[in-house]
């Protein structure tokens, strides 16, 4: 790309850096905030800069937090004795939403991965580990994504568990409420055969 | 969205301000930032924060630039008598991208679009006239989008500059280099046979 200005050349390569953004999104991205307001962008500078400067990790369940302690670990009315593993903050933001669980979380930082050089140690799983051998936690949820990665963080976690008094269970997989079974590979629709519930458990 | 941090929340919906990225997208955004180092978020919105504090549109064709008069407005080797008229900055780097025109630019600053509340008076358009009033222009190309309003800027344009006695042109509309006959829309197909060119011209 020739560019008629290096301000708006260096605006648009520290915008493409972003993912899944390529060179021409953000020059258009770009040429819409000269278009608007500079309050806008610099609003947006600001909470951009003032995220990565302030942002922490909550002691206890490693969510992103405000402060020390988040508001979920920080709630007297959760449950301490159920803890539901995921992968990152989006995933607690999901269940959240449900409205279905009470219990409090863990959130891992990502998968067990060799491919993208992921081991076990980059992940906070020895502060799971060590809160279970506090003995409060009386059971565990897997709740990380169903693929490889996935799998293979719940086997490793569930592993260094094996020594604790601790019930492990994962969240059910099977056909999406609302989906026609027609749709559903094969996969998912033999485990929510073999994983069949009871009829007047099912409301 | 249930936000854990306000300061998240914060930055997710400064992003998600962005044309075409929603909350999701501006939530998976801002969670790669904080996997980076902070460096890169700072130079992100230093970039931002310069670009729209320090741009200037160059004073004669008020195109984007570091300096009161653009780089190619200054380059005394361009042609002064030669003038293209395009929408904005992108338009600009495209056809200078080809390196086939010599002449100067003149950037309207969008197309006259009565649904967008664009008039005549919104456009750089006063700016041009007094330009060819002056009399050193000797041609004026029409190089804005195939479209209604890129029409209806054209033809008010072509209006404007009907007492001078200066050249107008615009860009021949026509099959894409490569391009199959059989996929090429009617009216595109139409207008390249009715404009076609005598074939020791066309290499």
């Amino acid at each position: 790309m020739n560019f008629s200005s290096k301000l708006l050349e260096n605006a648009v390569n520290e915008v493409s850096q972003l993912p899944g953004i390529g060179k021409r999104t953000a020059l258009r991205l770009v040429l819409h905030l000269l278009k608007q307001p500079t309050k806008q962008t610099h609003q947006l500078s600001v909470a951009l800069t003032n995220l990565v400067d302030d942002i922490k990790l909550c002691e206890k369940c490693h969510n992103i937090s405000d402060v020390n302690i988040c508001e979920i670990c920080a709630n007297p009315s959760r449950n301490a004795e159920i803890i539901c593993v995921v992968e990152d903050v989006r995933d607690v933001m999901a269940i959240e939403n449900t409205a279905q669980f009470k219990g409090l979380y863990h959130v891992l930082g990502g998968k067990i991965s060799p491919i993208e050089g992921v081991g076990p140690h980059n992940l906070s799983i020895d502060s799971l580990v060590e809160k279970v051998k506090k003995g409060v936690v009386k059971e565990i949820i897997f709740a990380l994504s169903s693929t490889i990665e996935g799998d293979t963080t719940n086997f490793y976690i569930f592993k260094q568990l094996g020594e604790f008094n601790v019930k492990t269970s994962t969240i059910a997989r099977g056909i999406a409420v609302g989906d026609e079974l027609e749709y559903a590979d094969e996969i998912t629709l033999g485990r929510s055969i073999v994983n069949r519930i009871p009829f007047d458990q099912s409301f």
